[in-house]
C-alpha cells in the first residue's frame, strides 16, 4: 500500500545547515524498506557528548535497553537507526542483535561499540538479522554519504514525508546551528519520552548541561503529542553535540548561554513534534487542544489528554462537526476537578459554552465555516485556578482504519 | 443514516417475564427518535425499593443529579426515560426540565416527583423542551401499555437492536423473576459505573440490601466493557423491586437468599453488557480480553483496559490480523509491573509468545484462521502474581468513523 502524503505535511523539506563533526551515511539491507534506504549511520567526532530521553514501556524494545545502558556515560562517536523491523520483543537474540552490529558500526568509526548509539523501528516480534545490517556497514564509503534530508528519509516506516527542523543562534558572536530529524506516524503518545527524533548541534555542551535542557524541551514538544494514544516500544529522542563551534564550553547550567539554546533547541523539538502529528496516520487535520484555567498544570494535562486522545472527539473534528458535547463529555471523564457549570468551551476564537451551556452567542454557521480549517483550536478554560496545558493532535479518519487494520504493517 | 443491525446481535430479543408490581408504557415525542417510540415510563406498585449507580462524569447530565439526590431514599414509583436528548451541559434549564417532567410522570402514577426516576440519553447541550414530554405523559393510557421489548426499543439511540436479558430464580420454594434492559453503543467506557440499564425483580428486597448487591454485579458486566473508551455524561443502571414475590423480604445482607439473588443479577447485568458490546458503533467481533499473572487484580485491570482501549489492537482485530505486538505495546504502555521475558501472551488457545518472544510452536497460517472468528480473546498471562482482569470491548472498524465522523449523531 503506497499512502498519499499527509494533506499536513510542510511544504518542502526543512533547510537544515550542515553540522560539523558530524558525517551522515545512509544505504539499504535487505533491498530497504518500500524501496527506500533504510539503515541511518551518523558519526561524530571526538569530544561528542550526548543526552536521551526514551520511551517508558514496560516492554521496551532492545535498543532502547542499549542506550539506557550507556546514555550516562554521556559520550557519542555513532548513531545507528534501521527502519523495518523494531527489534523489539525477540527475546535474548535482540540484545545480540543490537551488540553485534554496533560492533560493526564501531569498527567502522573507530570507536567503542559503547559510543555507538542504536534504534530501530518498525515490526515488533520479528526477529532482526544482524548480518544483512553488519554487511551493508561493511561496505559504506564515501558514495553513501547524505545529508540531512537523506537521513530523515532512511528511519521512515508509515510517515509519508521526511522530517526535519532547524535553528541557528549566535553564542558569543560566533553561528551555533542545530539540525534536527524525526520519524513517527502511527503509535504515537510518547507522554513520558518520545519518538523517533535525532537532534546535532555543534555547540560545545557538556552531556549533564545537554540533559538538563533537553528535558523541559521534550516535555512542552514530543510529550506533548498523541496521534492514537499508543505508546511505542521504540521512542526515544537523542542529543548530539560535537562541540566544533568555536567557542568556550558550556559546563554548568547556570551559564547564561545555556537559556538561549534552550529556547533554540525548543524551537527545534516543537517544529519536529507538530511534523510528526501531521504525519499521524490518516491525518486530515491538525487539532491543538489548550486548557486553561484548572486547579493545576498536571490537572490541565490530564484533561487536555482526555481530549486529545476521545476517538468521539478526533472523529466529529474529521467530519467537521463541531461537536463541543464531546468535548464537554471528554472533560467530564478526565477524573480531574471541573466545575460544568463554569466551564467554557471556544473552538478558535468562536466561544461555543459558557456558564455549563451553549453560548447565546452561538450560531452554527459559524462553528460549521471554523471546523472547514486545516488547523483546529480547541480551547477550555475550566474558572478554577492557573493550571494550563497545551496537547497536539490529528483528526481520525478512515485513513487510519484503512492503514491499521485492512493491512498488516 | 439507517445502520445495518450489529452481525454481533443476538437472534432474538430475549424472553423476558413481566414482573408483578411493574406496568410499563412507551410513546414518543416529537415525533420519536428515528420513527420509534423515544419516551419510555415505567410504574412500579407501592413499596418498591431501589439502588442504582451512576457516571463519575465530573460533567454530569440533569437527570443524573436528579436520581443522584433521591436514590438513599430507596424508594421509586416511577422511572422515566427519553432517548434523542441527554438533557446534559445546558445549564439551570436542565435541573428545571428534569423537574417539571418529574411532576407530569408523578401525577400520572399518583406519587411525588421524588419517587420518579429519569434518565436521558441522546445528544448533549441541546436545551430539552419539556412541554412535549408533559404532553405525552398527561396523554397516556392503556393503549401505550407495552412489554420489556417495546421499553428496550424506547431507550435506544444509535443501538442497533434492543437489548434485554433476564433470570428466574427459585427462593423459599417461589419463582422470582429477574427482567432487565440496556441501551448503548457508543460513548461506552463506564469503568465506575454503566450505560443506561434498568432491570425489574418482583423479590422482596430492602434498598440498602439492593445497593451492597448491585455493586459488585455491576463491576463484573459494565464497568468490565469498553467501546472507545469514552465515558458518557449519563450512564445509569437502576435496579427496582416491587417485592411482589409472596416471600419474606430480604433485609440484611447475612441472608444466605441474597448469594442467590446476587448470582442471578450478576448473569441479567452481564449478558446485556455483552449486548452493548456486541453493538459497539460499527462492531464486527467482540474482544475478550483476559489478564492474569499480574501482581494484583487492579493491575491486570489498568493492563487489560490498556489493550481493549488501543485503537492499533482494534483495527488489527477488525483487519482479522493477528498483530499480538501491538499486543506487547499495550502491556507495555499501560505503566503496571510487567516483564517483558515472562510474558505469554494468547490469541483462544494459540500460544504466540513466550518468554520475550514469538513461540516456537506459532505458525501464522494457525492464527491467521482463528482471527476469522467473531469472537476472539486475547489472553495475557504476565508471569508475576495472581491478580487477574476480564475486560469486554469490540474492534474499530470503517463504521465506527462513519458513525461518528460523517454525520451528526
Amino acid at each position: 500500500m503506497e499512502l498519499d502524503i499527509s494533506p499536513l505535511a510542510p511544504a518542502q523539506f526543512a533547510e537544515l545547515n550542515d553540522i560539523d563533526g558530524v558525517d551522515i551515511f545512509t544505504t539499504s539491507i535487505a533491498g530497504g524498506y518500500k524501496g527506500r534506504d533504510n539503515l541511518l549511520l551518523a558519526k561524530f567526532c571526538e569530544g561528542t557528548s550526548v543526552a536521551g530521553v526514551f520511551t517508558t514501556s514496560k516492554c521496551a524494545s532492545a535498543p532502547i535497553d542499549w542506550c539506557k545502558a550507556y546514555i550516562d556515560n554521556g559520550v557519542a562517536r555513532g548513531l545507528m537507526v534501521n527502519a523495518g523491523n523494531a527489534n523489539a520483543f525477540v527475546g535474548k537474540v535482540g540484545a545480540q542483535t543490537v551488540e553485534q552490529t554496533a560492533q560493526a558500526a564501531a569498527a567502522f568509526i573507530g570507536c567503542t561499540p559503547q559510543e555507538i548509539f542504536v534504534s530501530s523501528t518498525g515490526v515488533i516480534g520479528e526477529p532482526l538479522d544482524p548480518q544483512p545490517m553488519m554487511d551493508a556497514l561493511a561496505q559504506l564509503d564515501d558514495a553513501k554519504r547524505g545529508g540531512y534530508e537523506a537521513a530523515a528519509n532512511a528511519i521512515r516506516t508509515t510517515d509519508t514525508y521526511a522530517k526535519g527542523a532547524g535553528a541557528t543562534l549566535d553564542l558569543d558572536g560566533v553561528e551555533i546551528n542545530i539540525s534536527g530529524i524525526a520519524k513517527g506516524s502511527g503509535m504515537i503518545a510518547p507522554n513520558m519520552a518520545t519518538m523517533l527524533a535525532y537532534v546535532f548541534t555543534d555547540a560545545p555542551i557538556a552531556a549533564d548541561v545537554l540533559d538538563a535542557l533537553l528535558k523541559p524541551a521534550n516535555r512542552a514538544s514530543f510529550n506533548a503529542i498523541t496521534v492514537d494514544s499508543d505508546t511505542s516500544t521504540s521512542d526515544c529522542c537523542l542529543v548530539f553535540a560535537t562541540g566544533k563551534a568555536d567557542i568556550d564550553p558550556i559546563t554548568k547550567l547556570d551559564d547564561p548561554r545555556c537559556a538561549l539554546f534552550a529556547e533554540a533547541l525548543r524551537a527545534v523539538l516543537h517544529d519536529l513534534a507538530l511534523q510528526i502529528v501531521c504525519d499521524g496516520e490518516g491525518a486530515q487535520k491538525l487539532i491543538i487542544v489548550k486548557v486553561e484555567g484548572a486547579t493545576s498544570d498536571q490537572s490541565a494535562d490530564v484533561i487536555a489528554r482526555s481530549i486529545a486522545n476521545s476517538p468521539l472527539v478526533k472523529t466529529a473534528v474529521a467530519g467537521e462537526d463541531a461537536n463541543w458535547g464531546r468535548v464537554v463529555m471528554a472533560v467530564g471523564k478526565a477524573g480531574e476537578p471541573a466545575d460544568r457549570d463554569k466551564l467554557q468551551i471556544r473552538f478558535g476564537d468562536l466561544l461555543l459554552t459558557d456558564q455549563g451551556q451553549r453560548s447565546p452567542h452561538y450560531r452554527e454557521e459559524d462553528a460549521a465555516a471554523y471546523m472547514k480549517n486545516d488547523q483546529i483550536e480547541i480551547g477550555v478554560d475550566l474558572g478554577l485556578g492557573d493550571g494550563a496545558a497545551t496537547i497536539y493532535t490529528c483528526d481520525l479518519t478512515h485513513g487510519y482504519i484503512t492503514i491499521n487494520g485492512d493491512y498488516r504493517s
